[in-house]
């Protein structure tokens, strides 16, 4: 029988082939927690008398939502999860390493094929790596940490089919912007996001990392790019591939698998999109909101944050400044990405330019930390969710897009094309 | 009759003869708002219906509390802040351009010789360039914005006397921790620090502005050092100096003035210093607290935020890194601070090494925007002020030391004699 991708991974994890709308415990490969919702999971664990988690070297803790403790709550959580860390060994990623996303992918212990829960609804994003990802709730989660395997439904996929070339200054995430625009916020509810076709191919693990980030933004339950020698040789860079997962760098769908949707897109007629406020499927070309006035740009998160996102923007500004009236805040999505900005001399080239280049961490992206926007105040942003009052006031307005359209936008003051500066 | 620097800055500006313990009123020379209590200031402004400001060139107003916006009413005091800004002409350095006592003497618009106001307590800062300068509340703030002017009472002066020189990995603020603690908190209230002496006269302008900064926390009006060429070459930085108030160069006290106090050191026979909680009196010599267990390390505030801090904690870090037990927080003074560590290699040595270095503010002094210690921590920190609750928990704890002292500590996660690493 085929199989999708999504199919395959659950089948191969099972033992035996399993089909979409099939109910199986699976165990998990890897367990991402994080500041905000990791307590909540670490109480559940606790509530259920555990003892010792299933494996403390499939447990990621990273520390990156409230970094460092902008509360005197969040430095408590912060202590109870370094506490909880060290009594059952986990490794603890603190407040200085970055994005749990980038991170956990980083660690070099997300491989394809693997199934993969975090207590964040971003957690799609190492489908980027030809792993199936997907956000849980912090009471699953506790149930995780001590059994090591959650119950899943396993989903449908939709095909998302990109073929061509894009356009200077067009991107991925112009074409994951699209493809949720077209979709819509609940077109996916529920399935996986199988990513195919000659532009993902083409398409670098940052750029995958991008469109399988959003995939959550219409509803997915996953997102997947098959896997291939870019994944292995971006992989390669955190430590030795395991061998013992080698095959899974085939991964790919069955000509003739069953999918629930399929879009197709030919990503030469791509323009920069922009969603408007205050939905992420209101997407728009960019055409019809040019000249919408500025006061704050982030470039950054785990949708945006990584060395090629700042270098993409970096090249849109050349040698010209920010904006005097944009407050340009920058972030890299990890301590190494950063590294990587600082060598290549963007930290420089930003902060000469206007801008505030801070540790790495969320930052703006929930509204939460700093970076918040007042009354009618606007907001464009690389980063994934426009929801009223995400970055602030409920009477703000938040605009997402590329780290090219960002930069182009942070030089004008207002909302530009980044194919005309 | 003779005269301390105080009596002589107070009488120019009366333009006759006055003497401590006389009411008069003044104008000044510059005020500085900042964004916490800037807006209670503007507020007091508009009360008085005040119209326009009595010089919108000699006002300065810095974003460095609460930067980017850490909350919505943050970013709301900042939008109210902005407008004022606007519609009275006066230039408003925004939240990326760092904490209000670097940056107003960045302006190069105070001068030896200059009565500077400041909504802020540290305000006495600028005295390291020969100014009178002090902190006043938002409400005489907002007198100041409208007529220019302030009473005072001119205050006697105390007189410090610093000869000898330092011992390598000893310096200013060990120097004026050690006053702190023989004067203690309130051995100065409202009386101006004179800080004399060949260890002051060697003595760069961050050193002296770290001196400065420090005599509020011995109840101090000012701190003053006389100004010299030192002060003419570092104020030349900024732009051409005030040819009208070239002659303030000369400014020193007369032989034979009255003081109120006296006190002397041989800096040669300084060790590093401590203030262990929660008072900034409570010093010690560093062998006291030694082995002491750190759970934060704070680099940075208007005391200790300048490149010369930051390179010395290079160089007492030298190939090292950070305790990974320890978060270490690195913050320059303001954005032109900030470059200069960039380009000397100090972010990279320091990000390596597993420190946060943020854009430029005020960071985790106050604790209020982030870096806050939970129950149990213990930071230490180049800031100045260690109250109970000051960076976080009130069950937590701070100490005080010198850039040196911070990162020997940070290196061993213990508090370390920066002599002995």
């Amino acid at each position: 029988m085929t199989k999708t991708i999504t199919e395959k991974i659950f089948s191969r994890k099972c033992g035996c082939d399993v089909s979409a709308g099939e109910m199986r415990v699976v165990p998990v490969d890897a367990a991402m927690v994080h500041d905000i919702t990791g307590p909540l999971a670490v109480n559940m664990f606790h509530r259920m008398k555990g003892g010792k988690v299933f494996d403390p070297e499939k447990i990621i803790m990273i520390f990156d939502h409230q970094v460092p403790a902008d509360s005197i709550t969040a430095a408590e959580n912060h202590i109870m999860m370094r506490e909880f860390a060290k009594e059952q060994g986990i490794y603890n990623y603190d407040v200085k390493e970055g994005i749990c996303h980038q991170v956990a992918l980083e660690t070099g212990k997300i491989m394809p094929g693997d199934i993969v829960v975090g207590v964040d609804s971003h957690t799609c994003t190492y489908g980027a790596v030809g792993a199936f990802s997907t956000g849980i709730g912090s009471t699953d989660m506790g149930f995780v940490l001590r059994f090591g395997a959650l119950y899943f439904r396993i989903p449908e996929s939709v095909r998302i089919e990109a073929d061509g070339k894009f356009a200077p200054r067009v991107g991925a995430k112009d074409l994951i912007m699209k493809t949720i625009g077209d979709i819509g916020a609940d077109g996916a509810t529920y399935r996986a996001a199988e990513f195919t076709g000659q532009a993902f191919e083409e398409m670098e693990i940052p750029g995958r990392m991008t469109c399988c980030n959003m995939a959550i933004e219409m509803g997915g339950k996953a997102g997947i790019v098959p896997p291939d020698e870019k994944t292995r040789k971006w992989l390669s860079q955190w430590g030795d591939v395991d061998a013992a997962k080698a095959g899974s760098f085939d991964l790919k769908a069955d000509e003739g698998a069953a999918y629930a949707g399929k879009v197709e897109y030919d990503v030469g007629d791509l323009v920069p999109q922009v969603a408007v406020p205050h939905n992420v499927d209101n997407v728009v070309d960019i055409d019809e909101v040019e000249g919408t006035h500025l006061d704050q740009v982030f470039i950054g998160s785990c949708t945006n944050g990584r060395y090629e996102d700042f270098a993409e923007a970096a090249e849109v500004m050349g040698a010209r400044k920010f904006s005097p009236d944009v407050r340009v805040i920058a972030i890299p999505a990890s301590r190494t990405e950063y590294l990587k900005c600082l060598r290549a001399g963007i930290i420089e080239k930003f902060v000469e330019a206007g801008a505030l280049f801070e540790a790495p961490c969320c930052g703006p992206c929930m509204g939460g930390a700093f970076g918040l926007i007042g009354v009618e105040e606007v907001s464009l942003s690389t980063s994934n969710r426009n929801f009223r009052g995400r970055q602030g006031s409920t009477k703000g307005e938040v605009y997402l897009c590329s780290p090219a359209t960002a930069a182009a936008s942070a030089i004008k003051g207002v909302i530009t094309d980044p194919r005309e500066v």
